[in-house]
């Protein structure tokens, strides 16, 4: 049996599948993503992981496909994260090849689950849309023409990082008012430890979450605010490439309703009217880990 | 001898020429756009002047390629277009096919400038890049991985419209605080009548350039104000698409060193690190008017 591995390398956590060739995940492990300046005791986990696994399904590994925050498709680097402990230019690419000794392909997290959105999930046959995911930061994918736009650096679809507010939150980039300082988990646990006074390290989105669908007014108002925001982030992206469909992901997303209905009419009411009607939001098809696994495993099969 | 027509259409004037095979403009002629409900005046006018000088030159026209203002390439009328007297939607090419007889292509005027740039001026070869033109409004083309950007709508890339301040200054699409409101002749007009108190009305762009050459203080802090907005606009455009070059056009690229210095250094130093050093902006290589036609033309001889 021939498998692919697909990684999707998180701020806080790693999930690593073996997929069969119909696109099955037979099997998955979490690792936590760790504090160390370097990779290497992450790789050498997910390499025993892997070995052993393929042994026992008297498997051949045949290729790797990795998401990461700022992967860079092109020079299969880490570039210069802001949410991840490895600083700089980390070549993981060569790392896992070295490690495994077979192909591998990386690009940027958010661009591996807006692959797995476009090969297996709700943006099946669609061919200009946006994914966004909502977690610790903000990522996004962006699809046009049936093309996935990865710009001249390979690292297009920042939109984590289209500053929205001048002189605003200290973003892990090092710049201010970096969208995913208000649009993230992490930016709703800030937007509500401000509203309380709670210190936000006692805080997590889930938290905020209930009280909200509690009616508490301060975590109410904290959604009202993430909304206000996204909107215009989204509304602004619009201007940009003009998707057909917005897929909403990460997180974030289990807020369900409390997320998605006054995101769909700010949005909706923001609209330049050129655009109006003509773009729909929605949650993602996919489930949370499976989209980046997949999207991983379907980076890895192209040419 | 076989001619193409350009059109490029502007919320002033409309200016129209003659091409030959090899892309020499061989004649032009610019027309007021007018305050008319409807395009019938101008379209006249401008079938008058064709039928006149294909006679004179003994020429057969064999398409025509129009650039405009919310022009949409998909459906071929301009549709909504803030900047223009014709409300609603215009069918455009229908209305030119009636009266010529011949194909018609039309997009929005920056996508066509923007195809100009890239056909004849300064982004051939170039496959990433992001044109921008600022005139009465701010239009933009995006060219990524070697294809336009069109979007679901056909009306992908309408930067003119990124909300930059959240209940600015009113904008022609209705909406508030769109970054042509700032990033535009209009915009640097509206931003010294309010540091001096003069009447909008008595000042033009031209003129303030001109005072900022003389080191009038309110000038040169238009000027800054100028390009701390577009250089902003620039960075999150450059979060979406990545481009290699970006290309300034139009009426405000008049102002030479006094925009475009600090310009380049306020984007620069503003950029994600990512992105440092990627990205190079410059002057359009094309003539103020032939850029467009002949982008229209490039448009018209598309299949």
């Amino acid at each position: 049996m021939q498998l692919r591995v697909g990684i999707d390398i998180g701020g806080t956590t790693t999930v690593v599948g073996l997929v069969d060739e119909s696109g099955k995940v037979l099997l998955k492990n979490t690792f936590l993503t760790g504090n160390e300046p370097s990779p290497n005791t992450l790789i050498l986990a997910i390499k025993t992981w892997i070995l052993i696994k393929a042994k026992a399904l008297n498997a051949e590994i045949i290729s790797i496909g990795i998401g990461a925050p700022n992967g860079n498709i092109h020079s299969g680097n880490i570039e210069h994260s802001p949410n991840l402990p490895w600083k700089g230019i980390v070549p993981l690419s060569e790392l896992f090849f070295k490690a495994l000794n077979v192909p591998v392909k990386l690009t940027n997290d958010a661009n591996a689950a807006a692959l797995g959105e476009w090969i297996f999930g709700a943006a099946k046959n669609c061919p200009n849309f946006l994914f966004i995911t909502l977690g610790t930061g903000l990522g996004s994918g962006i699809v046009s023409e049936n093309k996935m736009i990865y710009g001249h650096t390979g690292m297009a679809s920042e939109l984590g990082h289209v500053i929205m507010e001048e002189g605003g939150r200290l973003c892990g980039c090092g710049r201010k008012g970096c969208a995913e300082t208000y649009c993230s988990a992490t930016g709703l646990v800030k937007t509500y430890a401000e509203l309380t006074q709670i210190d936000s390290s006692k805080l997590t989105a889930r938290l905020i979450f209930e009280k909200a669908r509690n009616n508490e007014p301060e975590a109410l108002k904290a959604f009202d605010l993430l909304t206000d925001s996204l909107s215009l982030l989204l509304v602004n992206a619009v201007a940009f490439t003009s998707p057909e469909k917005i897929f909403i992901f990460g997180g974030l997303a289990q807020a369900g309703n409390l997320l998605m209905k006054p995101l769909q009419e700010k949005f909706e009411a923001r609209l330049q009217n050129i655009y109006k009607k003509t773009v729909q939001i929605q949650f993602s098809g996919l489930k949370e880990n499976d989209a980046a696994i997949l999207g991983a495993v379907a980076l890895s099969m192209q040419a």
